[in-house]
């Protein structure tokens, strides 16, 4: 798989992520995001998918999720599944993200920001597929969920995609199909 | 919205559809299926949404589904999700949606298969982009669950997109995120 994985990682941030009201919050795990978000990130070439918390419960309940499909009757029943949710790593925050992936790749990532609202310092989707293709510094790519990434969290990223948009004004795509359309703009052959 | 509205509707098939085995079988309707894939529909300016399934009890659970955020609670709590959810329309077969298109829209669909594997009869992402963009015949688009569309229903396709790759040969993404993707490479802006 090395000849062919992209210098790529993606982050889920469960903390600090905005609720409704804007307020900062942790929000909870759910299953599909990491089932949903592995498979469509191990299809891409991803090698890392970073399910950030600070909760150590949350921990506890992934690694059970996982491990029904790493060790479990699950790994015998559906390998592809195994392989999918192999790439996940959980972590407590971004600090984390990027030492682990210092120390993976031997460089500070360059950390790319996605929100469903237009940013200042955006680039293109073609910018930033051009960086990831050049080998130049590795990508990190990071998703919020609930309503978004919290400010203290979006000013640590060096750019932002612009929002996905459609034939209509409304933007309200699930965290999985961002994930998914966003890593098939950035890494997808037609 | 009628002026942003895109020529293709998109049907997600839970009969006949494949099993591990290769058997065609009827898949249970999931929750997530609904939400996410009518999210990212509405999002693309999709008109319809047709859930197919032949048994009667999944008819009444889907109804139940989109009641609560239709009418109940749910609809003045998020009512974006009462406006994507609107666009469901649940069916007995795909006889019912070609015949809802065709008084709906005044002309038989093109039926575009998807599927994993690679097809015979394939057009390519951008033949099938321009088709729905020259506003010809409208397009429905057919996706299957559990291991996809079973032979019966692949013969009455009129062509096939091809399978969408990244850049490992890993390809099992969950019908969630092919639904994405394929709207965003069908209808999607930059």
């Amino acid at each position: 798989m090395t000849d062919r994985a992209a210098r790529l990682d993606i982050a889920l941030m469960h903390h600090p992520v905005l609720n409704k009201a804007g307020e900062t919050i942790g929000s909870a795990v759910t299953n599909l995001d990491l089932h949903d978000i592995a498979r469509a990130a191990r299809t891409y070439g991803v090698e890392r998918y970073y399910v950030a918390t600070p909760y150590r419960d949350q921990h506890e309940l992934i690694s059970e999720i996982i491990g029904h499909w790493q060790h479990g009757h699950g790994a015998s029943y559906n390998p592809a599944r195994k392989e999918a949710l192999s790439i996940i790593s959980v972590v407590y925050g971004l600090d984390a993200i990027v030492s682990d992936i210092t120390d993976r790749r031997g460089q500070k990532p360059f950390i790319v920001g996605t929100s469903a609202r237009s940013q200042k310092a955006e680039s293109s989707f073609r910018d930033v597929r051009n960086h990831i293709a050049e080998d130049s510094s590795p990508v990190l790519l990071l998703f919020g969920t609930a309503h978004g990434l919290a400010p203290e969290i979006m000013n640590q990223a060096d750019c932002f995609l612009p929002p996905i948009r459609g034939k209509s004004a409304y933007n309200h795509l699930s965290v999985r199909s961002a994930v998914s359309i966003i890593l098939d703009r950035l890494l997808g052959l037609e």
